[in-house]
C-alpha cells in the first residue's frame, strides 16, 4: 500500500447532534483508528468512494421495486462487484482484515445482491477448491471469467438441519461413465439455493452416492443447470424459484429436482472420495463420519462471516436510533437507549481475533473454531435481533416507516437466525464440545486449547469451589477482574450440571438424553462459553490502546456488556449454583447497568459515529450524520410520487360508496 | 338469536396431524366452546362463510401486490366490511362479544382493511359521540350512510407520546364566527392519521383552542379535508400520504399542514369545552387536567381492542408453527415449540373479562380499566411478538417464506408497540396508578377497586413479611395455590422498591426521578401487575369449566405460562426480596417449566384446533389443518407465475457478463 491515507472528514457542524458530540469524552476519529488498522479505514473508505459512483447501487426511490426489478438490480449489483478492482481476490490478499471489512461496506449497502455475490464467488469456488482437485480447475476459472456463475444446494424441502438424511441420489453408472441424479419427488428437491432460481449455471449438489449397489455417504458434485448462453435449464432437471421471502428478495433462491440426470463421473468433487473407472469406491479416510465432517467443513468460514454480517447491521440499526433519539425530544431523553449500543461493539471485535491469532495446530484449531463460530453465530444473531427490534420501537412511530430502514434491516436479518445452520442445532454443537473436556476437569488435567478458549477449564474445579461474588460497589464490580471470573464460574457451572443432567437422563438414550438438557444448561453453557470469549478477547484489545479516554470508554462498554448479559440472561443461574445468595448481588448488577448507561448516554453519539456508515449507506432519514430528522423526513415523504396525488383509482371509491 | 347452531366441522382425517389428534386427552371442540359460548362461536362460523364469500378477500396469489394495489385492495375491503349485515352495529349490539370475535376475525382476515374501517367506523365516530353534541348528529348520519369517511388526528411529527406538547393551533375569530387552523411549520404537521393519505373526507384534528389571546389547551375539531365527490383536498391545506411501512401497507396513513384554514365554530366538538359567540371559554371542568384526561378518554378502549389483536396474531402464528412442528421431522421432535403455545391463550382471556365484571362505579373504573388496558397491551405486545419471532425461527427455512405468513404477521402486529400508546409510555400510568396505593398499603387501609385488580394489595404488609417459596417439588409448585401468591408477592415488593427508589431519586424532581426508576423497577411493577390480574381470571374462568379433562389441560397452560413469565423474567426479583433463598427455588421452577412443556407437548395441535382460524383465512402451507405441509408447500412455490420462467431481463446478464 502506497496510497497515502484517505483522511478522515469531519461532520458538518451547527446541527442538532453536536450537542452530544460536543460532551464525547474522546476522539471518535481516535476511536475509529483504534478500532481498525489506518490501512483499513483507508481501504473501507475507497470502496464507500468507489461504491457511490456507480449508479447501481444509488438508493431507491419510493415505492420499492417490484419483485422482479428487485431481482433484476440485485443481479446487475452483484455482476458490478465483479468488476470492482478492489473487490478482486488480487487487491484482497494485501490485508486479511479486506475481505472482512469489504462485506460488512457490501452487506450495509446492499445485503441481498453482497449475498448473491458470495455465494457465486465464494461459496461455490471454495467448495470446488476444498473438495475438488486438478481435474475441477476450469470450473474455477470459467467463474472467475464469469462464464459461469455458480450456487450451493445442500438443503432438501424436508431436510435441512439433519443433514445425513438428505436423499438426493447419484448413482454410477458404469457403462456411460457417468453419475445419474435423481429426487425421489418433491420432498426431496434441493431448495432454498441462493442464485439457483433463475441465474446460475451450475451448482454443487450434495447427494448419496451409490455404486455397485453399495451406498457410500453424502458427496459433492459439480451440476450444469442452465446453459450459459440461453439461461435455459437442461432437460431432466425442473429448476424453479421460491417466490418472495421475508427479506433479502434480490436473492433468487432456487430448488430443482432431478429425473434420471447424467452427469459426466468427473463432475464428483473427488478430494475426500472417489469412485474408480469399474465403480469400486476409494477414500482417504478410514471413518466415514471424519469424512462427512470433512465434506461439510467448507461451512465454517462462512459462519464467521455471518457474525460479522450481524455486527454490520446492527451498526446500522444503531447509528440509526442513537441518533434519531439524540435529536428527536419528548418530554425528556428516553432512558431505553443506552442499553443498546453495548450489544456491539463486543461481536465486532471478536469476529477478527478468533481468526488472528495463531494459524498453528490446524485440526485442533479447526475443532476449536468450529465451537467457537457455531456459537458467535447464534450469540451475535439473536443479539443483533432483539438490539434492532430495540432501535425500531426506540423510534416510534418514524421507525415504522418504511424509508427509516429499520424493518428492511430486520428482515433481511432474519435470516441469519436460519442459514448457514440454525442457531438452536448450531450452539449444541458448541456445547458438545465443551462436554468432551469435562472428564480431564474432573481429573484436574490441563487443557491447552490453540485459541485458548477454554484454558481455564483446567482450574474447572477450582473455580467451583466456594466460588462467590466478592464484589460489594458498582466501582467493584465493574473491574474486569471481577467480571470475568464470574463467566468463567458460569462455564463450569453450567458444564458440570449439564454433564450431571445428560448422565441422569442416559437411560432414556444418548438423543433424548441430549434432547432434554438443552433448555437452561446446554444452550446456556454454549452462550455463556461464547460470551467469555468475546469478554476476554475484547479486553485483550482495549489493554493494546494507549490513548486513555479510548481505553476509558471501551471499559465501560466491556462492563456494561458483561453486566447487561448476566442481569438479562444469568441470573437464574447465579443464584442456582450459590455464586450469589442474598438480594444485594442482584441490585448490584442492576445498579451497575443503569450507572454505566446513564455514563455512557453522552458517549453514544461519537460511539456511532465511530462505526457508522457514510449517509448514503445508511439511507436514512433518522440517522443522517447532520441529524437534520424532520428536514429529511419531509424530504423522503414528499418525494413520493404518489404523495401529494389523488390514487388513480379514486372513482371505484364513489362507486363502491354508492353500491351500500 | 333463533338461528339454529352451527355444528363444528372435524378436520378431515388421514393427514400427517392425526397421530398428535389422537393424543389429545380432551375434544377441541369441547374446548373452544368452553372459552366462547355457542353463541359466539357460532357468529364466528357465520362470519368466516359470510367473508369467504366476497371475492374481495380471496388469497392473493404471488408476487405481492403492489404498493397502490395494496392500498386499492384495501379500500375495497373496508368498504365491503360496511355492507355486511354481521358487521352492522345493530347486529353486534346482540351480544357484547361479538364485536370482540369480530376484530379477531378480520384482524386474521385482513388487518390493514380492518384497521381502516375500524378508524372510519369507529375511531372517527365515537370521537364525536364522546366529546360532541347535538350539534353534530349530522357527521354521524353521514359518516352511517357512507357519504363521509372520517380520520383521528392527534400525533403531529415532532410529538407523539407527548401529547401536551402539540403544536396545532385553532384560534377563534369572533368576526367570521370560525376557528381558525395552523400548523407551525412541518414539525407540526399532524401525521400518520390512517385514511388521511388517500381517501379520507373528515378529520377530528386535535388543536390548541386560543379566544381572546388566550390559550385553553388541546380540544377536538371535526375538520373537513376532502370533497366527498372528488376526494380532491379543500384549498389551505397541504395533505399527503406517509408512503410505505414496515407493515399494514393497506393502509394510508396521512400527513396534512393548515395555513389559515377556516372551519365553522359549531365544528368544535364541545362537550367537554366550548366558546361562546363572544370567545369566551367555557367549561364544565375546573381542573384543566381533568378536561386533557376525558379528551383522550376515547382511547382507552382501542388499547383493550389491541389486547385483542395480539392475541389474534399470536394464535396465528402459533397455529402456523404448532402444525409445522408437528409434521416436520428432523431429527427427532424440535424441543423448542412446546414453550411458545402458553404465551396465548392467557392474553385470549384477559380481554374478556376486564369487560365483563363490573359496571358500576363508572369513574373509579375508568381509572383502573385505565391502567389495566396501559399494562396488558404492551404485555400482550411484547409476549406475541416474541412469541411469533420464536414461532418464526421454529419453522426454521420454509418459516422464512412469504408464503409461510409469519413474515407479514410479525410486520403487521409490529406496529402495535407503538400506536394507541407507545408501550414504554403507556405502561408508565400502570405504576403511577398502584404508587398511589402506597401510601393506605403502609397504613394497612382496605384498598377496594371496581375489578378488584388491587385488593390484594390491603395485605401487602403481611404479604410482603417474611414471605418464601415453599413449594419443594414441581407438582407443589404447579398449583394455583402456589403460584398466586408469588405473583401478589411480586406486586407487592416491586411496589414498595419503586416507591422507596421514587422517594431517593425525589432530589432530581419528579420527572428525573420517575425516569430513572423505570427499568427494573417501575416496568416490572406494571408488569407484575397485569400477570398477576390476567392469572386470576384465567383461574376464575378455569374453575367454572364443568369438562374434567379440559379443566385439567387449562390448568397445565394456567402454570405453565405463570412459571414461564417467572423463569423468563423475576427471577432477579424473587431472590432480591428474598422469596426465595439458596438455588433449589430456581431449579425447581426451571424443572416445572420442562415438565410441563413434555406434558403439553401431545396437547399442543389438538389446543390449536380449538382456537385456529379456518384455512383460508391462515392461508399458509405450513400450518393447513390437513398437515399437507409439503403438497400445499409445492402448490404454492409452482402456482407463482415466474416460479418456472426465465426473467425478461435475462439478455441484460449477458450483456453486463461481457462487460466484465
Ligand atoms: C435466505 C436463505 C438462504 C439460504 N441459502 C441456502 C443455500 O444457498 N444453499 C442451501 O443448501 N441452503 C440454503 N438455505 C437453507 C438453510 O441452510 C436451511 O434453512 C437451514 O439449514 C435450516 O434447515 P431447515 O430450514 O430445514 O430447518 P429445520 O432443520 O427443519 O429446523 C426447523 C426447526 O427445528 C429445530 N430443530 C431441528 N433439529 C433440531 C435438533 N436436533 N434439536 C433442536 N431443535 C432442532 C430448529 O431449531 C428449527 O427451529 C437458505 C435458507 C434461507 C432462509
Ligand atoms: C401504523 C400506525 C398507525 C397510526 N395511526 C395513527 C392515527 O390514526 N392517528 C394518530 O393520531 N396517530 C397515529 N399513529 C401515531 C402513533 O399514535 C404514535 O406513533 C405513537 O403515539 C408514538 O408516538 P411517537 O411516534 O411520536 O413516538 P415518540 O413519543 O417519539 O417515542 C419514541 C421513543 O421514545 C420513548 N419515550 C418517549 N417518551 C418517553 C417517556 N416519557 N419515558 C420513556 N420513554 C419515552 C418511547 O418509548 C419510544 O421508544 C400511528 C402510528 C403507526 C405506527
Amino acid at each position: 500500500m502506497t496510497r497515502p491515507m484517505n483522511v478522515l472528514q469531519d461532520f458538518k457542524q451547527g446541527g442538532p447532534l453536536d450537542l452530544y458530540r460536543g460532551r464525547a469524552r474522546f476522539d471518535w476519529k481516535a476511536l475509529k483508528l483504534a478500532l481498525e488498522t489506518p490501512e483499513v479505514v483507508d481501504y473501507q473508505n475507497q470502496l464507500y468512494a468507489e461504491l457511490q459512483r456507480h449508479e447501481e447501487y444509488q438508493a431507491e426511490g419510493l415505492p420499492s421495486a417490484s419483485f422482479d426489478e428487485q431481482r433484476r438490480r440485485a443481479c446487475r449489483q452483484s455482476l458490478t462487484y465483479k468488476s470492482i478492482e478492489l473487490l478482486s481476490i488480487g487487491y484482497q490478499l494485501q490485508n486479511l482484515k479486506f475481505p472482512f471489512m469489504a462485506t460488512t461496506v457490501m452487506m450495509q449497502l446492499a445485503p441481498a445482491s453482497t449475498i448473491k455475490f458470495n455465494v457465486a464467488h465464494t461459496l461455490f469456488t471454495d467448495a470446488i477448491r476444498t473438495l475438488g482437485t486438478g481435474r475441477h480447475a476450469h470450473f474455477l476459472q470459467q467463474a472467475e471469467e464469469g462464464v459461469i456463475s455458480g450456487c450451493y444446494c445442500l438443503t432438501e424441502i424436508a431436510h435441512g438441519s439433519n443433514v445425513k438424511a438428505m436423499r438426493t441420489s447419484a448413482v454410477f453408472d458404469k457403462d456411460k461413465q457417468c453419475f445419474v441424479l435423481n429426487s425421489e419427488g418433491f420432498e426431496a428437491a434441493k431448495c432454498w439455493a441462493g442464485g439457483l432460481g433463475q441465474v446460475a449455471t451450475h451448482a454443487i449438489v450434495y447427494a448419496q452416492l451409490r455404486s455397485k449397489q453399495q451406498l457410500h455417504g453424502l458427496h459433492c458434485f459439480v451440476v450444469p443447470i442452465r446453459d450459459p448462453r440461453t439461461l435455459l435449464p437442461f432437460p431432466g432437471l425442473l429448476v424453479g424459484d421460491m417466490g418472495e421471502k421475508i427479506g433479502l428478495n434480490g436473492i433468487d433462491n432456487g430448488f430443482v429436482l432431478f429425473q434420471n440426470y447424467e452427469i459426466p463421473k468427473e463432475n464428483l468433487l473427488n478430494k475426500l472420495g472417489d469412485v474408480t473407472e469399474q465403480g469400486d469406491y476409494v477414500t482417504p479416510f478410514k471413518d466415514p463420519s471424519k469424512r462427512h465432517g470433512a465434506a461439510l467443513g467448507a461451512l465454517s468460514g462462512g459462519r464467521v462471516v455471518i457474525t460479522g454480517i450481524c455486527a454490520a447491521y446492527g451498526v446500522k440499526a444503531l447509528t440509526i436510533a442513537v441518533r434519531y433519539a439524540a435529536v428527536r425530544k419528548q418530554f425528556g431523553p428516553s432512558e431505553q437507549g443506552p442499553e443498546v449500543p453495548i450489544l456491539e461493539y463486543q461481536t465486532h471485535f471478536s469476529v477478527d481475533s478468533a481468526l488472528g491469532h495463531n494459524k498453528e495446530r490446524l485440526p485442533e484449531l479447526g475443532a476449536e473454531l468450529h465451537a467457537i463460530s457455531s456459537a458467535s453465530k447464534p450469540l451475535a444473531g439473536w443479539s443483533m435481533r432483539d438490539a434492532i427490534q430495540e432501535c425500531r420501537e426506540a423510534c416510534g412511530g418514524h421507525g415504522y416507516l418504511k424509508v427509516a430502514g429499520l424493518g428492511d434491516i430486520r428482515n433481511d436479518h432474519d435470516a441469519n437466525m436460519t442459514y448457514e445452520g440454525e442457531n438452536h442445532v448450531l450452539i449444541q454443537q458448541t456445547s458438545n464440545w465443551l462436554l468432551k473436556f469435562w472428564p480431564l476437569v474432573e481429573r484436574q488435567q490441563p487443557i491447552a486449547t490453540p485459541l485458548r478458549s477454554a484454558d481455564f477449564l483446567s482450574r474447572g474445579l477450582e473455580i467451583l469451589r466456594g466460588a462467590r461474588i466478592k464484589a460489594r460497589t458498582v466501582a467493584e464490580l465493574c473491574e474486569p477482574d471481577a467480571i470475568i471470573p464470574i463467566y468463567q464460574w458460569l462455564v463450569c457451572h453450567l458444564l458440570q450440571t449439564t454433564h450431571d443432567k445428560l448422565a441422569a437422563e442416559g437411560a432414556k438414550g444418548a438423543f433424548w438424553g441430549r434432547n432434554n438438557c438443552q433448555v437452561f444448561r446446554a444452550k446456556s453453557l454454549g452462550v455463556a462459553f461464547i460470551q467469555h470469549f468475546v469478554l476476554q478477547v475484547m479486553l485483550e484489545k482495549i489493554e493494546q490502546q494507549s490513548d486513555a479516554e479510548i481505553r476509558a470508554v471501551l471499559r465501560q462498554l466491556f462492563s456494561l456488556q458483561a453486566l447487561f448479559w448476566l442481569e438479562k440472561l444469568h441470573m437464574a443461574t447465579i443464584y442456582q449454583g450459590g455464586l450469589a445468595q442474598g438480594g444485594a448481588t442482584a441490585t448490584l448488577i442492576q445498579d451497575a447497568v443503569l450507572e454505566l448507561c446513564a455514563q455512557l448516554k453522552d458517549q453514544a453519539v461519537a460511539l456511532v459515529d465511530a462505526v457508522a456508515p457514510p449517509d448514503f449507506v445508511l439511507n436514512s432519514p433518522l440517522g443522517a450524520s447532520d441529524g437534520q430528522v424532520y428536514k429529511h423526513l419531509q424530504a423522503a415523504l414528499l418525494s413520493a410520487p404518489f404523495a401529494l396525488s389523488r390514487p388513480a383509482w379514486w372513482q371505484d371509491i364513489a362507486t363502491w360508496k354508492s353500491k351500500l
